[in-house]
């Protein structure tokens, strides 16, 4: 437990727990002993999945009146990897005004500043505002995100929880704290490429049909022309080979099939199925009679969404603002994120630490930059429930 | 042991011995058996190398002065495959005029009607004729041929032998006997392409470099134009890839590395050297300064090579006319073989059974076959010894 409820004992606290998902080892109690204390209550509903580990995760809520804002989050965190660690990945170093840890920048420490700023807010206010506080935070975020955020919105909108807005703690900025807030981000589509051909040897290519040359064309086709020029608020949709694999270890023997997957990173021009039609297209037109393949596309449960920016994400622009000189870029790039299943609960929008070193060795951020994002969420609430005047 | 000295008999007792590349079982001495029974002296050299196995091979030699016509065959066979026979693949068994058995076509039927009409030549002249006979067979060409051929031909040059012309008996007829006399063979050349990136998230693709797209401009430059239009009695050259693989099971992250592998049938327009260079060439032209490769040409003990149609081909085919009403095709198609060898010690042409069920379940030539393709040797044996007139 935190020595104290600073942002900085609290992210201290959560690195400490090994929490590698789907482990939690502690960490969602340093979350619920923290808001309990501060009068919220806490639920904490572990979803299971035929297939899947069983996941815990917690619900916490004060107030019961709108508006609610919502803080959002994980405590889970990727494995250690391989490669020596500077200081211990659960030990939780600071030095040289860096906490050094596994989830320091994702999301540990994002998730203890949220705490430590809504602490301190209550505190302040005495226990009455007007309106809501909740928190959504989740041990499967970096897993397989089935029995996570995913869940946990179905089970509080069962229970009738509303929502009007979602701050999520991921470190958005690339850099420097105060750099990027991100209002969207591009969906994922994953596609399997497989190119029929029949087997023979090399020395008699007539009777035989090497799938490779037709799986070339192919793939070319489908990273020939750009899909799209970007978007207002988005980059161009991007498609990524990721592999592809015969697997045919003789080298006299042409194979009978070849298989590629690329996955795609696309923008608000589409939905998965209209990107999907367009691959589609773009494969049966450079294969037209003379190539055999098929295409697997796997379901996405990654749409590419915007939330409009509005009076929201200015305010909480306008605290960062004034909290670090900086203006925040209104960003929809990088890799999806929980927030792609909160949009539908309410309108969300991403801002935490600097991201620089996440899911590396050595993971750490600056121990000024928790104490400023600490201060960037109080004044957030602070705006989003003024004081009457 | 066969039961006499018919080639179908001699056939049958070869397919009898289960000699799956290294193993012998009793081939050899059936081969050993009727040349010594003939008069020939008979050697049984047994190579040897680090890292494979042992193989038998046979060498015999009846006479002693100039010219010396060499046959040339293996007693080793492909395994019998994955499915069910008909007959057992090592029984021999004779139904509907067709001879079945793993090698009765590749090339135990072969052999055996060199040896049934050597021995019919021989006795026809009383043992004497104006030259020497020899018999090159191994037990190492479905292998590796490391322990075969190659080393029995330099085995046999230590000794002081000298061949002037070589009929190797492998399968040359691809549906009828007496369609096809091969005359040489296309060289062999297998080169393995690695294109270098570096790894990274699909969400940002700016900070990683992924090789896939290169690796599908380079393998595509290699096949976009025909390495040549093939010469006087060779194909074209013709470069098939035999696989792919990049072996990256994330479909979030992009590779570090693309793996191709191709193998090229290459005519007398190349030498290894110079196709290599040529490969190479192209490569560097499509990679430019924007894709990082390496090519790994792999030591090809497989050159293109061409027996000139000279009189010694036309000896053969005259016999071949004489039993079959048909004029051979004077060809260089297809895999290679030990006359890749054989063509350093003396001319050396291909012509046996028919080859359309080689390496396949149900292997099996047809009877009518062995006695006219035994009948077609004895033919060659008189012409290139003729008795004085």
């Amino acid at each position: 437990m935190p020595a104290d409820h600073s942002a900085l004992s609290l992210a201290q606290a959560l690195i400490c727990c090994p929490s590698v998902t789907p482990e939690d080892r502690g960490a969602l109690d340093v979350v619920a002993q923290a808001l309990s204390g501060a009068g919220f209550s806490v639920e904490r509903p572990v979803f299971s999945e035929p297939g899947y580990p069983d996941t815990p995760n917690l619900y916490a809520r004060i107030g019961d009146r709108g508006p609610c804002l919502v803080f959002a989050g994980h405590t889970d965190v990727v494995p250690e990897g391989d490669g020596a660690w500077r200081y211990g990945p659960f030990d939780a170093t600071v030095a040289d005004g860096l906490l050094y840890g596994r989830g320091a920048a994702d999301m540990k420490g994002g998730v203890a500043c949220m705490l430590a700023a809504t602490l301190a807010f209550i505190a302040r206010r005495g226990g009455t505002f007007p309106g809501s506080i909740a928190f959504l935070i989740t041990g499967d975020e970096e897993g397989p995100a089935v029995n996570g955020t995913v869940k946990l919105l179905d089970w509080a909108r069962a229970r009738g929880e509303r929502f009007d807005h979602c701050l999520l703690g991921e470190p958005t900025n690339p850099g420097r704290l105060g750099e990027m807030i991100k209002i969207g981000r591009r969906g994922s589509l994953t596609g399997k490429l497989t190119v029929l051909g029949r087997q023979g040897h090399v020395a008699y290519p007539h009777k035989a049909e090497n799938p490779i040359p037709g799986l070339l064309r192919l793939a070319s086709a489908l990273v020939a022309e750009p899909l799209d020029g970007g978007t207002a608020h988005f980059d161009a949709s991007n498609l990524e080979f990721t592999t592809i694999d015969v697997g045919n270890p003789a080298t006299n023997v042409i194979p009978a099939t070849a298989r590629a997957t690329f996955n795609v990173r696309f923008n608000d021009d589409w939905t998965a199925a209209s990107l999907g039609a367009e691959l589609r297209r773009r494969l049966e037109q450079a294969a037209g009679n003379a190539v055999r393949f098929t295409l697997d596309l796997q379901p996405s449960n990654a749409p590419a969404f915007l939330t409009q920016p509005d009076a929201f994400v200015d305010l909480v622009s306008r605290a960062i603002q004034a909290e670090t000189g900086l203006t925040p870029t209104l960003s929809t790039t990088g890799g999806t994120s929980d927030a792609r299943f909160i949009k539908d609960a309410c309108p969300v929008i991403e801002f935490g630490l600097v991201g620089e070193t996440m899911h590396q060795i050595d993971e750490c951020v600056a121990v000024a930059d928790i104490e400023r994002l600490t201060a960037i969420y109080e004044r957030v609430l602070e705006a989003y429930f003024p004081t009457k005047r």
